[in-house]
């Protein structure tokens, strides 16, 4: 591997992705685990990320630039939030040192909406906004997961955010109440299922009773024998169409949303876009989003003085 | 006591309350306790009831009249369900002997909804509305618990129903959520609490934002220390109103709706009524109306033949 610029590390609350970019942002070698916080915090996270970098050859001179729940206050050093509204090319600026660390290590901060009727928090997602404001686009952007986000971006900067517990509602629906035995042993649900998309259309339909179509999973399932494939794909459905009534409320006209998303989460949303009559949704690879922002936030951040790195 | 006419027992998933009752339904004696159908099968249906009537001294040629989770599938013996539409009165007379118990044992059937698009289901409840439609009464009830039932009567029948999974959601956001640090050590909620009225007015107003709203609660948390007790009155109000909302997109306009709670949920549900501006309702006692409707079940099922007993 040739010496890399510097190395740029997504480190969540259950995955770690790190790679070693050059200096016009190229992979060069790359790590990643299920080694997230929890099972950071025992090891040190000082001691997880040399044993990577270690292993990929990389020297102690070169400089670390990360994001996600590292810079939360149980990552390895806490990066305050910058406060919303906020221009995107001031994270790199405001990016937090950590101390006594063996290498140039460099923490980029979340971002907090204080408005007292809608608080919200965003880490890691900021850093893949980065790299959209970056090519200069305005509007909104929706990034899937276990907690969604819907961010209107306005001239390079995160106007306002909504953070939306799809994901996590999805995992404890299935797993920990009455509907899990009526989609248990269901493969992953497929965006092309005919399920999916009745589950959106009810959702964006009537969400207010989305209780009770929890209920009727159940109800399907005892009285009709309901597939788990299909029950599951139905559940989904009526998470992700949930969300995006929300999200109509809470930002206006959904058209024109670049949807940031990698794997089913990303098939799965553009379908229920497609369900919603969204137009001109555009997908980014989240992956490639996240390096991308955390190489432009290193080479700000790192660049020597003078500002030749550039 | 006095020689019990006959016993009557509601057995759930998780409550056992029973009650010995004279031929006019005067309470002679009771039994309560947690040992609900999964402490049961283990021990045994038959010798679970029999230490309690033991204890009450009740006599083995006194029959027992049974409703709940104890005649499904899991249960002791299983009562099928009746279909809805179906007139209550029906209940007693399709009760389902429990074979070789030492003595009389009947079991009341639940509810089936066997619609395509609303399938639903209903076990205890229904003997509740037994006691409500034998005063002739029409309209609407709502049941609160851990899946709120909202049942249209009309003459004496169960013409529809739907269930919310209100209480079940309530539980899993307060312990297996990232809501859950934020509701940390709260007592329980009190219905005169602002906070729970907002909850259930901005439920009201933007049901869709539900997803979003529990996301602010741990934001709300994280940035502005929100009290815990302030936190979870607020999430009670906004499952409560989310299933005011969807009642009313089923079920049409709520005045006259008789709620049908006990205990902490009655007045809960009575604020969010006030919030929601439902007009004319009333209350009965969640506990009353079961041992009413079983005693009325009991008092036919069990007549002499000639109908004496009457």
């Amino acid at each position: 591997m040739r010496t890399p610029s510097h190395v740029v590390v997504d480190w969540g609350t259950s995955s770690f992705r790190l790679w070693a970019l050059d200096a016009g942002g190229h992979v060069l070698g790359e790590r990643r685990s299920a080694q997230g916080l929890a099972a950071s915090a025992a090891e040190g996270f000082e001691a997880v990320l040399e044993s990577y970098l270690a292993a990929l050859g990389v020297r102690e001179g070169v400089p670390a630039m990360m994001c996600g729940m590292v810079g939360s206050r149980a990552g390895w050093k806490e990066a305050a939030y910058l406060d919303a509204p906020v221009r995107l090319d001031r994270l790199a600026a405001l990016a937090t040192d950590v101390p006594a660390a063996r290498r140039r290590v460099a923490i980029l901060p979340g971002i907090a909406q204080r408005r007292r009727r809608h608080p919200d928090v965003m880490r890691g997602e900021e850093t893949q906004l980065l790299a959209l404001t970056r090519e200069g686009h305005d509007g909104l952007a929706c990034l899937p997961g276990t907690h969604s986000k819907w961010v209107r971006l306005e001239k390079g900067a995160v106007e306002r955010f909504s953070t939306f517990m799809t994901g996590e509602l999805f995992q404890l629906v299935r797993t920990a109440t009455v509907v899990a035995p009526a989609v248990e042993g269901a493969p992953p649900v497929e965006a092309a299922a005919p399920a999916f998309a009745r589950g959106v259309a009810d959702a964006l339909e009537a969400p207010e009773t989305v209780g009770n179509r929890l209920f009727e999973l159940r109800a399907g399932w005892l009285l009709a024998d309901a597939p788990a494939e299909e029950t599951l794909a139905r559940l989904s459905g009526l998470l992700i169409g949930l969300e995006i009534a929300g999200a109509r409320q809470r930002l206006g006209r959904l058209d024109g949303t670049v949807l940031i998303a990698s794997g089913p989460a990303a098939a799965l949303y553009r379908r229920a876009f497609a369900v919603a009559e969204i137009a001109g949704v555009t997908l980014r690879d989240a992956e490639t989003c996240v390096r991308d922002g955390l190489h432009e936030a290193a080479r700000i951040a790192f660049a020597p003085v003078d500002g030749a790195a550039r």
